[in-house]
């Protein structure tokens, strides 16, 4: 199996490394030293550490400030979502979490709350999360317990929906709870605007914008309100998040996010004529063809599709076998092809299972058309089998 | 301050990438997809972490399976650090929590136990962990409230002193507690043996090896009493870890922990050779130097030393200025030059301050040379002063 007979269309499990971002590495790592020392070596990758902070914020339209560095986003998932706040000094109980069905794992197992305190809110069959149910889950919060949180995601990775995050913080916002938006999908897809969101707190990840695995981010409002420190130790970040800063996986993700940052729109539009090649051709193929979320607002790079009569796991171990990296939902546990929690909720017939088809800025129309052609012969042997 | 007049002498803070670490790590950037993924490649980067666990674990003398990769040895600690633990799925209580006082902040912050379920076990004027002490502490544990965990170093950062681990884990052993061992600046400076040091836990460190930033382990001596997880999500590492696996960051810290356990003895004589070099150095330049720890055993490579009427801040940036890399204890918080908690803790004057020379598999004469030359400068200066 070389490289060169293989077809990566599996973006949004990782994107492979950006050019830009993997120099940015190399540089760093050749860089002697703890970007926590204060000789010169260690004020040289602190500098680089502060750059990337710059970098970080400017891509969802924030202060640098408001941006903590940990290992990824389940990382920051795990900081955020936690019932032990602080205003300032002062503790602050977050009584209650109410995350969408849909939300990723790292989401979904609600991080330092007990599980008796999560809740989950409900999808429509379109695939968006259900505002009405949102809202009678605040209207029925305990607020002597504490304050609510909700989790919303921006895009959803599975499907690609834009969930509607604005309208989820109104709802948040008139019933006095905090929002956390995991971004991760959304990035350099959909312009993000931390305060155009009203979101209290973003999470971002490195690798899925093209920079290296080892990076994330929790994105704040501001810095007054803020959770307990999941790491503890040395006091880097602030306080926020102890452990020696990694400057080479930091400088990896500064360059991704200064390249998701640019040219949005003609990267959208490039990637969304591929995948429309890819559904239409789909569609020709087989009428039976379900594409999931194709009436809703989509990010550009995701096509997630059912075949009547292929399982999620056969389907993928041929596409698989034909060159094609394709995922089965989520790349979340270890080598494991579950039903997709995503299509469960959306009111799908769980046996069904779904394949994803990710594309990214290097994605091309040969991609598409060794896609198609796999695809009609993958539908040909479900029809003959 | 180009890179050429530095002379880095900070190993203990970070040791520079070793070049077999650095084409490791190229190599598994270099390859696309995520370790999760069911695919090709997928499974090819699985393959290497898997193979990477391998090598640390040799490191350490145990089974693969004992090992769970952490974004490096603070997150670690903060796993480990929990009173909730389980004996396979049967919640276990820890009751309380005993770490020496010179442990690294990572350690000494507790993790995830309250501040008032941790107490310190002093150190000796030695610089050695008090075994009386904690005699003395376990046998007034209160078990109603669970185990009591114990928390020693191998190898202490600032001075290098080797503590008595294997005495401190029959203490320990005898008391029915847990004993847990931060072996980050121990590993590949003193043969480390998971079973012979009798520990139920180790931390290890892939940047102070020579490997990049962002990884570490937690390595267990068995699979059945393990911790609640800290960080949730996707359920990788068999769920003690959620998180996208860092292949890269991972196959650097095998090549690192590769070389680490290659040719102890002689690179422990060469460096030792180095330090005898500087340490007689300084004595010949000031009979008033005090080189803390220097009558008992220390890791061959660090040298913590203190000049009477030099602040450790003071002498740290006119090092700087020399163009030689050193630290005033350790590289904990950002930029801050804090007094060294571990003199405190062996009864020293607060106010005195040590210096820290650390050197490495590619510290030279000519390192040790230059360190002499500027110390003298520095010493002449202080005394004009």
């Amino acid at each position: 199996m070389t490289k060169t007979e293989r077809t990566y269309l599996d973006w949004n499990a990782t994107a492979p490394l950006l050019p830009a971002a993997r120099e940015a590495v190399l540089a760093a790592l050749d860089s002697v030293g703890n970007p926590s020392s204060v000789h010169g070596e260690g004020r040289a990758l602190r500098m680089l550490v502060e750059a990337a902070r710059r970098d970080v914020a400017a891509l969802v339209d924030t202060a640098p400030a408001h941006v903590i560095f940990t290992s990824g986003a389940t990382e920051a998932a795990n900081l955020v979502l936690t019932p032990d706040y602080r205003m300032g000094r002062t503790p602050l109980a977050i009584g209650h979490l109410y995350v969408s069905e849909i939300e990723h794992p790292a989401i979904r197992e609600g991080g330092r709350f007990a599980r008796d305190a999560v809740t989950t809110i409900p999808v429509t069959r379109a695939g968006l999360v259900d505002l009405d149910a949102l809202e009678t889950l605040l209207a029925g919060h305990d607020k002597a317990k504490g304050l609510p949180m909700v989790a919303v995601m921006l895009a959803n990775n599975e499907t690609g929906i834009v969930q509607p995050v604005k309208a989820a913080a109104e709802t948040v916002r008139r019933h006095g709870g905090l929002l956390v938006v995991d971004a991760v999908q959304a990035v350099g897809r959909v312009p993000v605007d931390m305060t155009a969101l009203d979101a209290d707190f973003l999470i971002v990840s490195s690798h899925k914008l093209g920079g290296p695995k080892g990076a994330g981010a929790l994105v704040s409002r501001g810095e007054v309100l803020m959770p307990v420190p999941l790491i503890r130790g040395g006091g880097q970040e602030k306080g926020h998040r102890s452990g020696t800063e990694n400057p080479a996986a930091l400088a990896g993700f500064a360059a991704a996010a200064r390249a998701a940052a640019t040219d949005l729109a003609g990267r959208n539009a490039r990637i969304a004529a591929l995948r429309d090649a890819l559904e239409n051709g789909m569609r020709a193929a087989t009428n039976d063809v379900v594409i999931h979320g194709a009436d809703v607002e989509r990010i550009a790079n995701t096509s997630f599709f059912s075949l009547p009569g292929l399982k999620s796991e056969t389907g993928q171990i041929a596409f698989d076998l034909e060159g094609i990296a394709l995922s089965a939902g989520s790349a979340c546990s270890s080598g494991k092809v579950g039903q997709s929690h995503v299509l469960v909720a959306m009111g799908f017939d769980a046996a069904l299972g779904g394949l994803r088809v990710s594309l990214g800025p290097a994605s091309t129309e040969a991609d598409i058309d060794r896609f198609l052609a796999a695809f009609s012969r993958v539908v040909a042997r479900r029809r003959a089998a």
